[in-house]
């Protein structure tokens, strides 16, 4: 099932997408104003998720690894982007003035669906709700000015996250791709994952509680690289769909 | 004005401490239940703010920097913890197995009053509700070995926050100090501050939206040191009080 969070006549609603028609979550029906479905075209589609924290891995695909000529994390490297950040399908990446470079790295992103605290591995997949697009906006050269990577990740509008959530999937052979301008930049296998899914929840829940709605960005492949004002960005995740952006200045 | 929050009678409400009293805030006399004063002994007090973030400041102290004998940063070094880290006053720090050294480090905490973005440093104060007491609690050996400081920083319980905010406070020149047992361990004032409490505010807004409740934690002076269970640990900001916490295993 496709989850989806949309605003419709001034209300936010959530509802079960197929194709381009929408329907009523079971109980939420009222939210449709009488309607038994509506279509993707008369609704804005919101940011799938509100987390109360966004938890992300860095180094975590081999082919990335490799590519950077970087030794394997003996661990999940995490680091966090702020709930501020995010924005959704269609909306806009906004470059700040003066950070120089800043790039798209596509990823698949967990979205947890039940209080998680020191999950083992084998149970993490009662904790996810399912799984999105996500794009880890980075200011590439503030990030290694910085040496700690949270200014260069944490600016507004870099965590565009959607279009919704697929609540059926399994995670562990997907492709993750990127288009920059209808032009394939990325595009490798969550097979090539250092941490898989399970392993990723179950780390970080033994370090913090996850909440219903907190992501988890699982890295992202090979083939980052900038932005400039006007492009079009897309993060594609096998069953899940894309996830389309504009690019501007500020 | 020191702002309180506490439960109740099993409720959640917000009042003005004087002494140990405490007095309902205009509009909210009805979560009183028909007390006009509360005494602090007879309720629960609960982290002063609910942020949606927490950014906080590496190496903002010219004399910790100092005795570090690291040369002293260009811009703010930041970094953000997760709110699932934030914990009351006299709650309990929990030192997590198998992560080595853990760390207080005294701060004060700026909690923000309305909504932030691209704020000059002289309309910072605007956008500030008040100050508190916060515990920047660190895995040092797993800080060191990461790199990124995310994990070290962002277990469970390493983010103490309170007792209350003090809403009436010029924050350049105050004492900050931390005691483990009683015995003082860090003793500076925020004259040292290399990134005082507006610039720190201004900077922040313009990487990113600060919503009210966000806590930016200014950074900690000499003197940081290991817990060990069974510990008292207090943070001290003249003007404001002290948080108390316990140190606790596993």
């Amino acid at each position: 099932m496709k989850v989806l969070r949309f605003r419709w006549q001034n209300k936010e609603a959530w509802g079960r997408i197929e194709g381009e028609k929408i329907f009523p979550l079971p109980g939420h029906e009222a939210t449709f104003g009488g309607n038994t479905e509506l279509s993707i075209k008369e609704v804005q589609v919101l940011p799938p998720t509100l987390p109360t924290k966004i938890v992300a891995v860095g180094l975590n695909y081999r082919d990335h690894a490799e590519e950077l000529g970087m030794a394997l994390p003996e661990a999940p490297l995490i680091f966090l982007k702020p709930p501020s950040a995010v924005i959704g399908p269609e909306d806009n990446i906004v470059l700040p003035q003066g950070v120089g470079r800043v790039d798209y790295e596509a990823e698949l992103a967990v979205v947890i669906g039940k209080t998680a605290r020191k999950v083992p591995p084998e149970k993490a997949r009662e904790y996810i709700l399912g799984y999105t697009c996500f794009n880890d906006v980075t200011a590439r050269d503030l990030q290694k000015k910085d040496g700690q990577w949270t200014r260069a990740k944490s600016f507004d509008t870099f965590a565009p996250i959607g279009p919704w959530i697929e609540t059926d999937l399994d995670p562990s052979d997907l492709r993750v791709r990127a288009y920059v301008n209808g032009e394939l930049r990325q595009d490798s296998s969550t097979t090539n994952l250092i941490f898989p899914v399970p392993e990723l929840v179950s780390f970080i829940s033994y370090v913090m509680t996850l909440y219903p709605g907190d992501v988890i960005a699982t890295g992202t492949p090979p083939g980052v690289g900038p932005l400039a004002p006007g492009d079009v960005v897309e993060v594609e995740v096998e069953g899940v769909g894309r996830l389309v952006n504009f690019v501007r200045g500020e």
